[in-house]
């Protein structure tokens, strides 16, 4: 997967992420990409700004490009994520009928597509997206260890 | 747990679920209570009318109580849902910290909870609730069977 170019929309997520960061958020970022290539959407992690934990930049981002076309539906759009999906990012963009996930870091921890719950992997779930995972994930992974690292010291 | 009373919550769910098929969303309805009983929000599912993917009954009220009660933790809150969450709501149920799940309707095609991702049952879930399933099973699975048999016969 390594061949995959880092591109615009996942520089756009990394941006986000590094938003985040500055807000005091745990820095993911994420965009959403039609089909000819446009950035629809993108947002970064923002649950404690909103109290809301639900308001991941997965969400967020789907929110706002469904809101801009007018549809619950993303066919044949990507969705490009600094970090592995949770369990219920994971469960949105297969809701979402999100064609690709491009995601930058593994998570281990956290995640549901290569770890856990493995959303996209049982019959309850209706869409799988194709998936690349490890795209850019030397930053992404990067701007979390130092956000984590910072918030050790305080 | 057929001894679980169904609560003035759970029929609050129930309301919800019927008022949503009313809006031509799939009846599916959910109520957050707090740990002194009081109802603290409550919502149906409103996929369609909003086109956002995320606008599970589930979503929709745990953002409602959160913004609420200015938190994004419901620590020893309660959710009521007539039918087992999906992925999406079971991982946004364990993300809000919230202690207990009580639902109505199993959902072997696509619940996350009992079924396929099983979201509850993995080290990368942070958080799991006290579970109750089949509370007000039979009038939220009614309800499920006549909105899609109406639709079905349009």
């Amino acid at each position: 997967m390594s061949g995959f170019p880092a591109s615009a929309a996942m520089a756009r997520a990394l941006d986000e992420a590094r938003a985040a960061a500055l807000r005091g958020e745990v820095p993911v970022g994420a965009a959403i990409v039609a089909g000819d290539g446009t950035i629809v959407a993108a947002a970064g992690n923002r649950t404690q700004e909103l109290n809301d934990p639900t308001a991941h930049a997965e969400i967020l981002a789907i929110r706002a490009a469904c809101a801009r076309i007018g549809d619950q539906r993303l066919v044949g759009h990507s969705l490009f994520v600094t970090l592995e999906p949770c369990a219920m990012c994971a469960a949105a963009i297969a809701n979402a009928r999100i064609a690709r996930l491009i995601y930058g870091a593994s998570d281990p921890k956290s995640g549901g597509v290569e770890h856990g719950a493995r959303v996209f992997s049982h019959p309850q779930c209706h869409h799988a997206p194709e998936v690349v995972g490890g795209i850019a994930e030397t930053q992404a992974a990067a701007l979390l260890r130092t956000f984590f690292a910072a918030r050790r010291l305080r």
